[in-house]
């Protein structure tokens, strides 16, 4: 029993999650205007003095290693403790996990936690499964189809929902997948989209009963937005705002309109 | 003798006043740029190195808990000592203080502190006051009308001015109050504002003879700003810039429109 | 054999240089942006824990000190280590350097390991040039022309290459200089902008042959867009996603444009 991306926005509009948001300091502000306009409830809280408890209250955490620091790692393992505890989702970016020994490592350990989501692009991605990506520094160089394969590997042998995020996106839990369309060139022109992506990810896992059928919503919730706030954008600058009001103004209907496809699974 | 919000704004854009913000991260850059354009000079200065004695030197302290953390709570209270020590206002917003033991702990040390202005939604303030809120996380859930009593209490017992903010305003001081109108509802959908105006009372603060007399001016510019910021934007996106362009054209004799009534004060 | 701005503009659009920024946190999201739409691949890399092994795959390193903390200066350390190692040029901004003894100590060690270039406004220019400023925090209160001199006493001692920016920009390597005319009034109005530019020296240093000519590009290229985004904004705030367009839509050709003009110099 799927629920449609319509569904979960349905939901979600109607009692708003409160999500705890562990994410860098490039995406705090955007990721929490993000999930404002899309109609979820963002608390930035991280330290481990607190993150622990604070899961507790929240429906989700959502875990981004993007500036990375041992404060910061210390928070991430006490908000995981704390969902666990609580039996909530918890949703993870391995930002630019492949660029230094430090982030390799504190990614293994996060992955062993067993998120229940994974959102990355096809670099990352292609790193969480051992393959070699062609990726510097954050940036991911590599399409998604390349990643395809890796992401059922990681979906398979981590338990995740794996989302690889690109001009077309692709999900899957490692026995299905699927691929979604739409979204707007001037999206990677905007630092922290992909992190505020995978806060939303946590939004829909906070209120689906599914990993699979959540991040499915969440993406076509940005693909849908995206779309639209292309429409009479100059650059990435004006696409900005565009893209803020476009999530706001989607409604559940509109999301019926998301380009899904189901995608063949090999090995 | 009470200043008006014009007579204040004329005050502060001839002279803009540095103003030491420690503020969270999702707020820095918002905060900022809204205290630029409202004719302020901002300095986003919280390490505990350096945070006393950068307070000599600024007209105003804000202290914010949003993403709380030891270093910060250190920095925090070297500017708050820097701040006393210069005879200088400082403004506290306690940013979902009642979410956490560790939150509630550090709001109840700085309280003590005695600050000038204490500027937060219903919820926090309910929480100050010792009565139970409706809000989760960093929400304000509760009505400010519903945070009035509780208001005057805090303002009682710490003798700061205590500014409620919401749908619409109430600022007291213990023995008067008044409820200011505007604003926008995209205000609450754009992160941070609240946090930017805190900001803006330490710059109003900075220069007014009167705490109470500032924080009305400075929730004065907020309200007539969000109000003319409304006009034309379709969304949270297309607000924010345009509130911003409000904050810089708003004048005195705009200042003087400011919808702002006098309120009964009981127990 | 000098190359001009728009040579370095085709050069950077052609392989996009990946760039650690190292800045403060009002800046972060703004200067990725910037960094994006000029055509630069920005990685906000700061833990000490990686920084150094980061650097040695960017092509250049960006300090910043704007929010100046033990762990920042651990982790810029480390990352202008990186870069010495690699042959990588890297660039400082000595942001409210005047400010606290705390600032005045570590910028004095930073210029002490020789940057590549320096930026900075003409507050804090003079301060490392020795000289009184007029300056308070952040601001720059001093004009340009006012720190030419200091900026090339600045140069000569530390090997950089100063670029002092305001309403006209000067840049300097102690024997020839250069003014650069341009920008909007706007500019100093959005926060963090000077920072941004300062991530953008790096990269046009990591594609240029010589420091003068990078940070003419740069500075060439925010004045250019400037220029074109005051065209039909009406504040502050609705400047900032037209500079965004403007970055991304200026042409090399477009930056043979800029008004770039030869400067004595004197002792």
């Amino acid at each position: 029993m799927s629920q449609t991306p319509a569904n979960l926005l349905t939901t979600l509009r109607a009692a708003p999650p409160l999500v705890q948001c562990i994410t860098n300091y490039v995406a705090m502000n955007i990721a929490a205007n993000v999930m404002v306009a899309a109609g979820a409830s963002p608390a930035m809280v991280s330290a481990a003095e607190e993150a622990e408890e604070f899961a507790g209250i929240a429906g989700a955490v959502t875990v981004n290693i993007g500036t990375l620091s041992p404060p910061f790692v210390a928070g991430m393992r006490a908000a995981i403790r704390g969902a666990q505890q609580a039996g909530r989702p918890w949703v993870l970016d391995p930002v630019a996990c492949q660029a230094t020994r430090y982030r390799r490592e504190v990614v293994q350990a996060l992955v062993a936690e067993g998120p229940t989501i994974i959102r990355g692009n096809a670099s990352e991605i292609l790193s969480l499964a051992g393959e070699v990506s062609q990726g510097q520094g954050v940036d991911g160089r590599d399409a998604v189809e390349m990643a395809e394969k890796g992401a059922r590997r990681v979906a398979r042998s981590s338990g995740a929902v794996v989302a690889v995020t690109g001009a077309v996106d692709y999900v899957t839990d490692g026995t299905r997948a699927v691929r979604i369309e739409g979204g707007s060139p001037y999206m990677p022109m905007n630092t922290a989209l992909g992190c505020s992506l995978t806060c939303l990810c946590g939004a829909y896992a906070a209120v689906a009963e599914g990993a699979f059928d959540a991040a499915v919503g969440a993406l076509a919730h940005f693909a849908v937005a995206g779309e639209r706030a292309q429409e009479g954008a100059s650059g990435p600058g004006s696409f900005a705002p565009r893209f803020l009001d476009a999530l706001a103004a989607v409604t559940p209907e509109a999301l019926s309109g998301a380009v899904i496809h189901d995608a063949a699974v090999h090995a």
